[in-house]
């Protein structure tokens, strides 16, 4: 067994007292031959090594590069430096792992760019700016399960290879375990036989849990998903990955209302936990946030510091307007009137473009908005139909600087108008046969969500492209590490 | 906003005092005309509702139906009844949703089988039996993160589409958009020219998120996955899936026993989790367990009992015995001198089958086993090599009546042992210079193992068939709902 060490966010903790612990981590800097900066990825703060001048060999000492790991045993005292309440005093140091700052592509004389970063994605982890960002993810993520299982949500795990694409929540990638040269077995017609690929049909990857999840919820009551899901678009934007994590929750007995005030709750919830456990995280990544933000014109800038926006969208109700009030707000706005949007608003009925639902969120209203009740002809089959025979009872959380962040609905329970609904937009009915199910035994009312986890891991941190949030980022052409 | 509902596992928790209250949920039972057992999903336990005769239309009653949904509201006195604290004395029953006893697929007169349960896995979720298996399944996932978060561990979402295939953990299935009848684009020399598929490249579904893991550890010190793997092995077996969980623990600065420490610790704790939430759920699957067991002959049944297995794993250390150590028991065994496996004990360097693992586990040591020490031959290349030059530092644990629940080892962190290694055994290093990258730039001694998820629900549930952990099964021919 190693030695017992010590985490370095576990030290900094303690009250310097002459005790001697064991560290272990990668050298951040090294200055004057004599202070070294060591992290061992617990938090973004490094634990200031002295290596008394003269104590270690010049043969060691030229080893303690940027990255190289080190082992340390000394003793904890107060720090006569600024910055730190601490230095450990080192009585060994033992070079576990070499790095050749000729070869370690982040030993940069210049701050490297986020786009140089994302090219050594498998390193990234060690910088502060991801070091944050992913304890901040981490965060997140168990403040999702742990928000769900006070309220006695049960976790369900989706299947990710379906052979439904029913929705028709977007293009889908094909999996298969047959030949793409031509050579797969066929049918008579010459199209191919599918019954001998591996599941023996067409499978692809799943765009949404949701479908298998109201099949939970209509027995256990709450259930919640927190999954992968897939897109095969072709968008090389900042906002669009191909592989993505999605959080749906689907409650029996909900209604639209009771499925906004969940939604409001649930955000809430993780953005505190993360503030209240991530707080240092969180202050590096506004600091280079506000950094960034100095390279960019005034009016371009953020009105709030990132922390100050999470303690704003904390404190205050998120904005809920129907889909109609919207459309009026729009149509009223000077911005309209000057015709600064790109696309027109044509009035109701009109999907709204990424730039309308930016305008009511950043200038309008300036905080979170949850818009509501749809025309049915821009949302999906599933949705409950209202009772004035035009809209749905949808809706769409839309965040300051990240647009929509939540989708939800409250669902069609009546097996007449689902079928009907079904029948008009040629959804297949017999290929949710199961689905209906839910409609034909004891159906009940219920609603549910989904939250796209990378763009809320965006509005907490501040990282403006997606790609950012993500371990290894799989968009077009790119599935690197 | 629906009228405030209070939740059956919660209103069984209070004391029967006369107050009203609103349950919403499905029928289980209607006895006498009048005696309604309604469940919510919130627990396995029913909540008896009482129609006094009279005071309801024959009309409503006749549509009290197994399945069909209610809202009751009523006063909560203590029952008169045996085996419940309470009854609810219905004031007002609405039926939500009807349910037609002729149609209704588990309306049966015998107790539906697990096979047949399978085939309406949409509707399972609604009897006893997979109503504690995913509420238990729940437990269990959520103490997976709140182990790990306690310890300061970060959760990674690792890749699911990948193009690296080199630990050839398995058969993987292609991701693609490119058609399968032939029309894909070509390269000159005839082969398909993956250039122009979704990513660029070959790509497949993951097997393990372990070398991506690898590289969140050598940043971060600690982190885990939780996350979907797949294989595309044609096992139509009661033991494998196309896809499963996987949890993928990766430390830094720790060592083979360090590693062995925490796998132990960590399936002592996910078990004490569930027993101490999810009590009922485990005493109704013990229950059923046995009643099942009484079908087998003597030989075959299990010595204990569900909860007295739990609590014995709680309460005993595994044993821990190398390689070279099991050989020994097994060679010396009666069972082998008696020619009893199917696979003869050759000796040293032989690949143990899931028969003499369960032996061991089974009849010698008769609780879980850690067996560590591997010869290098029949393990993966990443695996640390010991002095011996002819073992590597691998341990896995097997588990009674499941067999394998983790592997793991220390990895090789020594760049040119690595390099050897991959060498001798065509990997490409070329396609891993991103894994190889942690081993040049401050490479660290660092550990994990990787858990299948739903073998640990079935160890905890006492299901044997692996279908019926995992809410839609996977198999080959198999990808409904």
């Amino acid at each position: 067994m190693f030695n017992k060490r010590i985490k370095i966010k576990e030290l900094l903790a303690q009250e310097p007292a002459g005790q001697t612990v064991t560290v272990m981590g990668w050298v951040r800097s090294f200055r004057n031959n004599q202070f070294i900066a060591l992290n061992d990825g617990s938090t973004n703060n490094n634990l200031q090594v002295v290596a008394s001048l003269g104590k270690f060999e010049e043969e060691l000492l030229k080893r303690i590069t940027t990255s190289a790991s080190l082992k340390v045993t000394g003793t904890v005292d107060a720090s006569l430096g600024k910055g730190q309440k601490m230095d450990l005093n080192a009585i060994s140091i033992e070079v576990l792992g070499d790095c050749d700052a000729e070869k370690y592509p982040l030993q940069l004389k210049n701050r490297p760019t986020l786009e140089y970063l994302r090219e050594k994605a498998h390193l990234r982890f060690r910088t502060n700016t991801f070091g944050s960002v992913f304890r901040v993810r981490h965060a997140l993520a168990f403040a999702v399960h742990k928000f769900f299982n006070e309220k006695g949500f049960v976790y369900m795990h989706t299947p990710i290879i379906t052979a439904s694409d029913a929705e028709g929540a977007g293009e889908t990638f094909r999996v298969t375990t047959l030949p793409l040269d031509g050579t797969a077995p066929k049918n008579e017609d010459g199209s191919i036989n599918f019954k001998e690929d591996f599941f023996g049909r067409t499978t692809n990857l799943t765009v949404s849990g949701q479908l298998e999840g109201e099949l939970g919820a209509t027995a256990f009551g709450d259930i919640y998903t927190f999954g992968p899901t897939f897109r095969a678009e072709n968008s090389n934007t900042a906002r669009h990955l191909a592989e993505f994590w999605m959080i749906e929750p689907e409650m029996a007995f909900y209604d639209l209302e009771d499925n906004m005030n969940l939604a409001e709750e649930f955000i809430k919830y993780i953005i505190r936990h993360a503030m209240e456990h991530n707080r240092e995280d969180l202050e590096f990544l506004a600091q280079r946030l506000a950094d960034e933000e100095k390279q960019l014109p005034q009016d371009k800038r953020s009105e709030l510091g990132l922390i100050e926006k999470l303690e704003f969208v904390l404190n205050n109700n998120f904005e809920r307007i129907t889909y109609t009030e919207a459309i009026d707000i729009l149509r009223e706005s000077n911005y309209n009137k000057k015709k600064k949007f790109q696309y027109e608003i044509t009035g109701w009925g009109m999907d709204l473009q990424s730039e309308h639902e930016r305008y009511l969120v950043e200038k309008h209203f300036k905080k979170p908005v949850i818009l509501s009740n749809y025309p049915k002809e821009i949302k999906a089959f599933y949705m409950r139909q209202n009772e004035d025979g035009k809209t749905v009872a949808a809706m769409d959380i839309l965040a300051p600087g990240i647009g929509e962040i939540v989708g939800g609905s409250q669902r069609e329970e009546r097996l007449d108008k689902l079928e009907q609904r079904m029948a008009e937009m040629h959804i297949p009915a017999e290929e949710l046969w199961w689905y209906l199910d839910t409609r034909r035994f004891g159906t009940v009312p219920h609603a549910g969500f989904g939250l796209g986890f990378e763009r809320m891991v965006q509005f907490v941190t501040g990282m403006t492209n997606i790609r950012d949030v993500i371990a290894f980022p799989r968009t077009p052409g790119s599935a690197e590490f």
